[in-house]
C-alpha cells in the first residue's frame, strides 16, 4: 500500500504556519496500518499543486491532500483536481444547504463567495464537514491515466483548518479507507518513550540484543527530542505481533523505569492518570518555566480533578505572598537556589493542602545569567509525604526549549516518586 | 531560484514528531528571499531518501536536507548522499576533535559510534555545530548529473535536532547562501496579522481594492487560524517595495485596529512590548485556560519585567484563597460567571498591585458543560485603571484549541485597552 500526503498552502512555504497536518494525519494513518511513504508540501500555485498530485497519482494507491478548499482566491485544489482527473464540477444541493445552515446557526450572513464550496466533481463522494463549510471529497481515479496499466488510486481531498479536518478524518475517512482500501498484511507498531537518557546510550543498551529480531524483520527506529528518546518497534506480515512483543520485552528489561509511557502518551497524561488512580492532588509553583508545566497538565482532560492550582510566581513579592518563601532566603541565597525551590514546593503543598507540590526556579535566559548561576541553571523541588527533594539541573538551551525540557524533568521527578515511592 | 527542502525521518512518517523544521527553515529562507518551492518528507529508508534527493537535484538550485546525520543505525543521509554525488568519505580530524571535546566538556564518555559523525564527503564544507556532534555539510554539485546541461546545485545537509539546526543555520548557512547563491531579484514580503475577523470578511473588505495591485504583480495570500487571519503581501522584481507599501496602506485603512502585528510578531510579544514601553505591570488569573496565557507571555524574553504573577486557580478553594473570590458568588453564580471573572481580575490586580489583570473562567471540555453553560462558554475579565470589563464568548472547540483561542481573545482584550485606552 503506497500512501502519499500532499499539503498545500503558500503560508506553509513561507513558514507562516506549522504543518500540524503532517504529524496528525501520518499518525492516524499509521495507527490504521496505512503508513505514509512520502509527504509533500507546495504553495497555492496551480502548477505546483498539479505536478504534486500528478506525481503522487503515478505512484500511490492512496493520495490525500489538505487545504485549498476554502472560499478565497488562493483556494485552488478542488478545481484543479477536477480538471486533472477529467471530472466536471456541479453545485451540490446538499452541500449548499449545509453552508447556508452553517451561517444561519451562527447568526452570520453567508458571504456570497462561500457558495463556490458547494461545487463538487462528478462521481465524488461528499465527506460531510460539520465544523466548517467546505466538505471533504473522495474519488476513485479509475482508470488512472498517470499510473502504469491504469491502476486505480483513491484521491481524498480534505479541508485545511485542523478543527475541521480532524473530526472529518476520524469520523468519515477512517471508516471509508477500511472499506475501499482494505490492508493485505497485518501491521504492528509499538513505541516506548524514555526520559533522561541519550540516544546513543539507548542504542548501546538495546541495539545488540535486538539485532536478531531486526534480521527477522523488525523495523527499529529512534526518535530523539530534548530529554526524551522514543524507541519504535514495527513489523509487517503474518504473526508479527510476537516479534514486536519480544522486542518490547527486551527494551523494557534494559531500560526499566526510564520508560515513562507508550505510543502517543505524554508525560503529563501519565501524571494525571497516576494521580487520578491514587485519588491524590497536586499543586505547582513555577517561576522560570512560566506556566509551562501547568499548561501541559491542563491540556489533559480530567486535570481539574487532581490539579488544585498552579502559581506562576515570577516576582520575588509573589513568591513571598503566595508561597511563603522567606525574605532572608531570597536575600541570602537568591530566588534561584535550592532553598528557594524547597520553600516554594513546601509552601505550595501546605497552602493548597495538596498531596504533592512541584516547584521550579531557574534562569531561562537569554539574559539574567551570572558566572555562578549561568543561563540554564535550574532547581526543581518536589514536596510530598516524604522529605522534600530538590534536583539541580543545567539546561543550556534557548528559552522555549529550556522551559519544555525543565517542565519534562519536573514531571519526571514526580512520576518517579509516584511509581517508586 | 528554485529551492527545495527535504526532511528525513521515519518518525515523521509515523506521526511521532511534529515537523518544526519545515516552518522554521521555510520562514528563515523566505526572509532571505529564498522561497522554498517544494518540501518533501520521507522515511529513513535508503531508497526513499535517494529518490527524493535525486529528484530535487534535478530541479533545484538549492537543496537542503535535515536529519539522518546522527550516530544511530537509521541515520543514513550522509553516506547516501556522498555515494549519490560520487564523493568519497574521509574522517575529518577537526570534526573528530570537536566530538571528543563535546563529550569531555559534559563529563560523559564518548560513545564509539559517534565517531562515524566525523566522516565527511571530499570537497564538502564542514558547517560547525557548536550544540551537537554532527556537523552540517555543504557542497556544490558541479557538474550536476541529475540536471539538464549539468547545471550546478548547492546541497546542504543539516542535523535533525532543532536546537542544533537553528543556530547552525542562522550563524553559518545564511551567510554562506548570500555568498554562493546571490539573488537576482529584489523580494519583498509583508504580513499583517489580524484578530477577531473571519477570512471571508477580510477578503470582502480588501480583495476588491487590492485587485489592481494583484494585476501589477502583487502576490496576495490569506492564512486563517482559529481567531486569526494573516494577510500576506509579497512581490518580486525591481521596485516592488512601493507596490507592497501601497497594498499595506490599503489593508490598514480597511482593517484598522483588527491588525495586531506584523510579520512573525505574536500577540504575546505585542503585549510585552506595549507594557514594557509603558512601564506597566500585569497579573493573570486563569482557570479554564490552565496557564496557557501565562505560558505564552513568559515565552517572550523580558516578560519577567512586566508580568508579576499568573495564578492558575483551578479549584474553587484556590479562587477564594489566592484571588478573594467570594463564596456567595461561587455558590450563587458558579465559578463560570461574569461575577466570578470580575472578582478574579480585580482580586489579582489588587493583591499583586498590578496595573492590569486579566482573568479567564470557562468550560474547556470535553465534559463539564450544562444546557445553560455548554462546553466552550467563557468569561474574560480585564481589570485596570478603568471600570472592569468582562467579555462573554463562546468557543466550541476541542480542549487545546479552546485554550489557545481563549488565550488570544484575552490578550487581544488587553491589547485593545492598551492601544485605545
Amino acid at each position: 500500500m503506497v500512501v502519499e500526503l500532499i499539503n498545500t498552502g503558500s503560508e506553509l512555504m513561507l513558514g507562516r504556519v506549522l504543518n500540524t497536518h503532517q504529524q496528525w494525519l501520518c499518525g492516524r494513518l499509521a495507527d490504521l496500518g496505512y503508513v505514509v511513504t512520502r509527504q509533500v508540501a507546495v504553495a497555492d500555485a496551480a502548477q505546483d499543486i498539479e505536478t504534486a498530485v500528478r506525481e503522487a497519482l503515478g505512484r500511490a494507491d492512496l493520495v490525500i491532500t489538505t487545504g485549498g478548499l476554502g472560499p478565497t482566491s488562493d483556494d485552488l485544489t478542488g478545481d484543479l483536481i477536477a480538471r486533472l482527473v477529467g471530472r466536471k464540477l456541479h453545485e451540490d444541493a446538499g452541500v449548499l444547504a449545509h453552508i447556508k445552515k452553517f451561517f444561519e446557526s451562527r447568526n452570520r450572513p453567508m458571504p456570497e463567495r462561500t457558495r463556490v464550496q458547494a461545487m463538487v466533481p462528478e462521481g465524488a463522494l461528499v465527506l460531510a464537514n460539520p465544523h466548517g463549510t467546505a466538505p471533504g471529497l473522495a474519488m476513485e481515479v479509475r482508470p488512472n491515466p498517470f499510473r502504469s496499466e491504469g491502476r486505480a488510486s483513491w484521491l481524498i481531498l480534505l479541508p485545511g483548518p485542523p478543527r475541521e479536518l480532524r473530526p472529518l478524518f476520524s469520523e468519515t475517512v477512517a471508516p471509508l479507507l477500511k472499506r475501499v482500501l482494505p490492508l493485505a498484511d497485518e501491521f504492528v507498531c509499538r513505541t516506548l518513550r524514555t526520559m533522561g537518557i541519550g540516544e546513543s546510550v539507548v542504542q548501546e543498551r538495546i541495539g545488540g540484543q535486538l539485532a536478531p529480531l531486526v534480521k527477522a524483520g523488525l523495523d527499529l527506529g529512534y526518535c530523539a527530542r530534548p530529554g526524551q528518546v522514543d524507541v519504535r518497534l514495527a513489523a509487517r506480515g503474518i504473526g508479527v505481533e510476537n516479534l514486536v512483543q519480544e522486542a518490547e520485552r527486551i527494551v523494557r528489561a534494559q531500560l526499566g523505569s526510564r520508560i515513562f509511557g507508550v505510543e502517543d502518551e505524554e508525560l503529563e497524561e501519565v501524571i494525571i492518570r497516576l494521580l487520578t488512580e491514587r485519588k491524590e492532588t497536586l499543586a505547582l509553583a513555577e517561576s522560570c518555566t512560566g506556566g509551562c508545566i501547568t499548561n501541559l497538565l491542563t491540556n489533559v482532560p480530567g486535570a481539574s480533578a487532581v490539579l488544585l492550582a498552579g502559581l506562576v510566581t515570577y516576582s520575588n513579592e509573589a513568591k513571598q505572598k503566595f508561597l511563603g518563601v522567606r525574605a532572608e532566603t531570597l536575600a541570602g541565597h537568591g530566588a534561584v537556589s535550592e532553598a528557594a525551590a524547597r520553600q516554594m514546593a513546601e509552601g505550595a503543598r501546605g497552602r493548597m493542602e495538596a498531596n504533592y507540590a512541584l516547584s521550579v526556579t531557574g534562569i531561562a535566559g537569554p539574559s539574567g545569567g551570572t558566572p555562578s548561576k549561568p543561563v540554564g541553571t535550574v532547581f526543581i523541588g518536589l514536596a510530598g509525604p516524604f522529605a522534600t527533594r530538590v534536583e539541580h539541573n543545567f539546561n543550556p538551551y534557548d528559552r522555549e526549549t529550556f522551559k519544555q525540557v525543565t517542565a519534562q524533568q519536573a514531571l519526571d521527578l514526580l512520576r518517579k516518586a509516584l511509581v517508586q515511592g
